[in-house]
């Protein structure tokens, strides 16, 4: 394939407020997030990764769209929507939650905002969580109000992240503690900060509310951050492979369950609440998994990434499996890859076969995240 | 914005059965449709409208994905879904069909086929029905499967499709009438093929629920083409605006009610059906409207596209709607515009003055689709 097609704009694949200054930054390449244009690389994959490892980045990530559940039976859908408990959810608190559909199929996997008894954010990956609970509201006649806000997540990621916020908001970023949040102001206004973002380096999410205080934000971030070598940056594909991060249509889908994607501990069957589902997973456990999310590691790097999945065979050429992501990693010394695999074949330490563009390749499953 | 940023690949982007045919016939630039690629440029927007009026093209519209609703309560769930009446729908019979929310907003605007008295396909624009559809099932304990089939819909559109089609399905594909499907066979495999597509030259859709036969199956249509001067396709931007064929997340959203998008005569409130936004649409039909779409003319181009709603405004400063798609055309003589205008502004031959990226320019409003 000589061929690199540019991306098309139309309203429908929605700008950001802060799309002119990632332009401006050189943005090389966007993918399409939430019917949003999300951004994947500046310089390089590789520089992007290196400098994100080092200093400071400031990330538009307006395409983790919210979607907003509020009204006396906020606390019911919400619940209704995964299997993780959040019975005890307080004011304050981010959950990692899976949501899943009847048959237990994963449908997303957010961070879901208590900002209230009656009000939940879900800060959800890459499918239609609106049209799923306004259905499920709908349908079980709930009284709740569901919609997406106009609210356009900023990330500052990095090292040097809360060196930085703390200039930008003071030092109360400090005291926030790992997926939790608190209302700070920038310009007299509230806005929700986190401390949270899709990867492993630290950092901040800000929720803006006012996408008239975008520019003016991402400035303040930026001229705050020249002394700590702050650039724009996005999600890497490097560092969150080697990370270990799920991506939602990419690793999992609505064919999966979360015990599948290795969730299992977000999956509260012996709590007592409701949630689509339940029976499902109830059968699920019972009959153990048949197969789950691992890791591949190979030897050498590869000049391609995944984009269809890679068929996995054992050494007895039986299909086993294949390959969802993958990337060149210096760290570990060769392409590294995200699986799902077959019962028997995930020990870590079993050579299979991958069947990659570049003709099949001997690889070694390691247990997830690389061990 | 001098960067023309590249479309990243992932598996979360799907490819499709046809994309390496696409990607051979040298396309330009992508799109991203219901999560999938979808092709927007071959030669020039321009050469490939000049093409399409005049020969035929192969469109990779897999994209269109479909929403398979099955079982003793599909065809109430369907019905729920839509605010027009499907009640005397018969086999082998494609509906446009807006879907609604509770408020009366458009989810989507699909073309329904009903496949059998217990089975339907809704093809779908770019947002995830599935959802929706199953978040309704669930909450209402409907007793139906709803899933995304394996189909993968291949359009041939153009003056000369029926000429390439009757010699790859046999000379029955002439019968079939414009919005009305057959089962016709390709490789002793039965195949849905129905006269629509999202063109205004004619044309049919192929339903291919086998992606094995993708490849043989685009290879044959070319084969057969060649004598009518074929080319690779895609729903082109001039001839759809031009055409006055609206596009789900550019023109229309959860925002606007089918009456303001010119759809209603697909809402049908005197049929005896139950369906969500029942209520909240009689009350639209009672107040009346307060904008609807229409159309901009202008007498010049313009150097750019519409990436973002542009602001429209009456010639004393009012700001009276938005500009959601356009295109220049030489059909036309100037830039066209789809746009929603307030009540009082939308009176053919009114001047308005709109806040285009190259500055204000006058511009004159027609009827939909111009007049």
């Amino acid at each position: 394939m000589a061929v690199v097609p540019t991306l098309s704009g139309s309203r429908r694949v929605r700008r950001t407020p802060y799309s002119d200054r990632v332009e401006a930054c050189g943005v090389k390449a966007y993918t399409v997030y939430n019917h949003m244009l999300l951004a994947t690389v500046f310089r390089s994959l590789d520089e992007d990764y290196q400098h994100l490892c080092e200093n400071v980045q400031i990330w538009d990530v307006s395409c983790e769209r919210q979607v907003e559940i509020i009204g006396p039976d906020a606390a019911k859908l919400v619940q209704l929507m995964t299997c993780r408990d959040l019975s005890k959810a307080k004011y304050g608190q981010c959950f990692y939650a899976p949501l899943v559909d009847e048959n237990g199929g994963m449908v997303n996997d957010p961070i879901i905002l208590k900002l209230g008894e009656d009000r939940f954010w879900l800060s959800i990956a890459d499918s239609d969580v609106l049209l799923w609970a306004k259905g499920l509201a709908s349908g079980r006649g709930l009284d709740v109000k569901v919609f997406e806000p106009e609210v356009f997540p900023l990330a500052v990621q990095g090292p040097m992240a809360e060196e930085v916020m703390a200039r930008v908001f003071g030092s109360e970023v400090r005291d926030i503690k790992f997926f939790r949040f608190a209302e700070l102001f920038f310009q007299n206004h509230g806005l929700i900060i986190a401390r949270s973002g899709w990867s492993r380096q630290g950092g901040f999410e800000i929720y803006l509310d006012n996408p008239e205080l975008a520019l003016d934000l991402w400035d303040l971030i930026w001229e705050t951050g020249k002394g700590f070598n702050i650039f724009a940056g996005c999600p890497n594909a490097i560092e969150r492979v080697e990370g270990g991060l799920l991506s939602y249509g990419n690793d999992m889908s609505s064919e999966n369950t979360p015990y599948e994607c290795g969730l299992g501990k977000y999956v509260n069957l012996d709590a007592d609440i409701d949630f689509v589902g339940r029976e499902a997973l109830a059968v699920s456990r019972e009959q153990g998994l048949s197969r789950k999310i691992c890791n591949i590691r190979f030897d050498v790097n590869l000049d391609t990434t995944v984009l269809e999945a890679w068929n996995v065979y054992s050494v007895d050429g039986e299909k086993i499996g294949y390959v969802s992501s993958g990337c060149n990693s210096k760290k570990f010394g060769g392409f590294i890859a995200i699986a799902m695999l077959d019962h028997k074949f995930w020990t870590s330490g079993t050579f299979v076969m991958v069947q990659t563009p570049r003709g099949d390749l001997k690889g070694r499953v390691t247990n997830f995240p690389f061990d």
